[in-house]
């Protein structure tokens, strides 16, 4: 519940409607796309324009209390629980595309836009935004840019970070910081956009952004490549990247994925497989079918056991969109599935795989992995149950040995996901204390107060490491 | 001269040969490849490992003495004259690609090693850094990641910051910090990776990076068009983006800098012509054909007065390098050339290079302009001397007229030359109070003592504004 003075301030900014602290509305911010954390907020508020933004962090500076901005919660790192309290932000009614400036190749868009809403708008007008989450159905581009989002056209198009130009946030204080701008070079002062990116609503509250687009790829391609043997699947993602390809995707899944996603998706894939590459291209009709039939010699090349190519684009984005579904298709499984994120250098992924094989069976546990083969960026999920304690803490120090693992490896503890509350426990080991206490210094700079997002990125629990450094 | 103990704790690190206090030493370290400023050093000295430079900043902290990073010293902001006096840092013995990593794409440098001798190396392999500032037969990677390079290439292939995976860099207290890695993916806490580039050495010595390296173009091909009207010009800059090409190459050279560069060059250039545009297409033969084809059309349908095609890739090299010499040819006409680097919207480049003519009539200056089109980074440069104090001070005037028009248009203060000393008094305009608060903020986490590049980005001076807020 709010302080009613609190309260009283927040209702006379954005009206009775928009501030909520009934049972019901507080449940329902608990929690978001994480398993295993739940926390009650105090309130939760609908600001509808960036003064109301200001207003809400004046106010909350003022009482000083915790403000958690988000979208729509679809993160994996448990990054808009408001682990302390306080006021969870919903930039969902700031949900316009202001602008696409096709003479300047942008996009200025609220926060609260759906990124499939602007892929849409965007190829409308025969331009694109590549980055593409598997949640891009109902993640946010706010939320996208707080986390920095990846996706599956990462190895070709870059993630988010590559197409946020400007960013207009309100500081903890309620200050408006704007950065960047239409421009592709932009070398005046601290890259604070950048900076802002990936920053997990912890710096301010992003209200509008300029994002880059691209010409959209006239055609686009896809295959699929079996392979009965993991090596061999790690020797075609090398040997195609050698022959100086970079596929807009490359999809990797595990035998027992390509289980559960067949039984869901029903698109013909094999099961009796000990890996698949799902491969697109995209780009010109005449360079994509030089590519496709490369790729395809090379897969062979490497003992592929068998090869299709897609007939259709149509054909091919069912390919794609069975793989997008395979968290949903994991998840009819087990009533609890909990992802993990380990990135590793691209020469390192069958090493990764083996690794987490190893650590399944010594744990006893039910691992599938899928994942972004091209940039060596894999999701190995867990399948369990968060009501059977005993198995949750098999899982927790599985957890860590593959962290450790793809530290080891050259790799980071999140790629993708973000590190939130779920992986803050690993970010030392892999910044080490001179990196956390710099990020400390820089979260100060930005929130002396600490209240955007406490909790998050930075964990009180020091974990000893299991071996290296 | 360096205090008697500072300089025995130096030379017991580096050896007598790699600390200098003489004259001759300190004047050649005093200044860098940006007119008007020179101040003198009190020592420079030279490290050659990691370790070195952890000991020169850990007696650098003890003595409280600055401390200035640099390469070759040609950058274009003042960014590495000593102005507070202390230790010049020269880079250079730090000269080795440690790797090249085909499997990962990915080269491994120290910080002393040039621009184009990683072009070359990585070239033979069939892999491309694109990062190419003109100053890249002699600029070193160092000093690119310190001022965030950009080139000729930015608009197809961005800039160094798209080219930095990670980061070895030692903090002011001597400690390393380590960022990133052979991964395209990594959102493990703030992105400390892109914090540091572009941050002009003030927050921290880079001593190793790993960088993203793409396969190479198979072909490339260029291509000139003459206008005899500034708007034909812009408006075929505006058509080849429309139609979906995004080009390697877009430079635009005005009238003055056309007549200049082909007496200094050539190769042929139109002396009667308003503007031409260079403009170089790379990748798959096919393509590049096509897209030649393609922009040939639309700058004869946009007003071109003539075309030309070059021959061979070699008669295409012969351009561009032309287009680099420009600010050598330049530098021919008068004592002092002031190279200004306004970036707008690409846009609105034709009115920004009608507001310089403007202001190059108003305040009685020769002002020659050339630049990347394709991204609106322009290069109006002065042609002046630095001892005719009258006319400087008319440069200076015009100089604050320039930016600020810049910013009306939406643009930077600064696209790829860094803020340095040069563009300082200029930072608040465009970031705000807000901004510049935030930005020294993060310089006190770095870098308490201020050690580190003092009296650059920030600026002590408050310029008041003509116009705009």
């Amino acid at each position: 519940m709010l302080k009613s003075e609190m309260k009283a301030e927040l209702v006379a900014v954005l009206g009775d409607a928009h501030v909520r602290d009934d049972t019901e509305s507080r449940v329902s911010y608990s929690y978001d796309a994480t398993p295993l954390y739940q926390s009650m907020p105090d309130g939760v508020v609908f600001p509808s324009t960036t003064q109301e933004v200001q207003s809400v962090l004046r106010i909350a500076s003022k009482y000083n209390t915790p403000v958690i901005g988000r979208g729509s919660g679809s993160n994996l790192s448990a990054d808009t629980v408001p682990v302390n309290g306080g006021l969870v932000m919903v930039m969902t009614r700031m949900n316009r595309i202001l602008e696409i400036d096709k003479e300047n190749l942008t996009a200025t868009v609220q926060p609260g836009v759906y990124t499939q809403a602007l892929h849409q708008a965007v190829e409308k007008e025969g331009l694109f935004y590549p980055p593409d989450p598997s949640s891009m159905k109902i993640s946010t581009l706010g939320g996208n840019i707080a986390e920095c989002s990846g996706g599956l056209r990462g190895l070709k198009y870059g993630t988010t970070k590559d197409y946020v130009l400007g960013l207009e946030a309100v500081l903890a204080n309620g200050e408006i910081l704007r950065t960047g701008g239409k421009l592709y070079k932009d070398v005046a002062g601290y890259d604070l956009t950048k900076l802002l990116i990936g920053s997990e609503g912890t710096l301010a509250i992003i209200t509008e952004a300029t994002l880059k687009l691209i010409p959209l790829p006239q055609s686009r391609r896809a295959l699929v490549a079996h392979f009965d043997d993991l090596d061999a699947a790690a020797r075609t993602v090398s040997a195609i990247i050698a022959a100086g390809i970079i596929p807009c995707t490359l999809e990797f899944m595990d035998r027992k994925t390509i289980q559960v996603v067949e039984e869901y998706a029903r698109i013909g894939l094999p099961q009796e497989m000990d890996a698949i590459l799902l491969i697109e291209q995209d780009g010109p009709p005449v360079l994509v079918e030089q590519d496709i039939q490369c790729i395809h010699r090379i897969a062979a090349d490497n003992g592929a056991a068998h090869i299709a190519i897609a007939e259709t684009e149509a054909d091919g984005s069912r390919l794609l969109a069975a793989r997008r579904s395979a968290l949903s298709a994991l998840a009819r499984l087990r009533p609890t599935l909990i992802l993990e994120d380990t990135t590793v250098p691209r020469s390192r992924i069958a090493d990764m795989v083996r690794a987490i094989n190893r650590i399944a069976a010594e744990y006893n546990l039910e691992i599938c992995t899928f994942g972004h083969a091209g940039d060596g960026n894999l999701h190995p999920t867990f399948l369990t149950d968060a009501r059977n304690q005993a198995e949750i803490e098999r899982v927790e120090q599985a957890f860590a040995d593959m962290v450790e693992t793809a530290l080891q490896l050259g790799g980071t503890i999140t790629g993708e996901h973000g590190v939130g509350m779920a992986k803050a426990p690993f970010l030392e080991w892999q910044v080490g204390k001179t990196g956390i206490e710099v990020m400390k210094g820089i979260k100060r700079a930005f929130d002396p107060q600490g209240i955007l997002n406490p909790g998050k990125i930075f964990s009180d629990r020091s974990l000893p490491r299991k071996g290296g450094t």
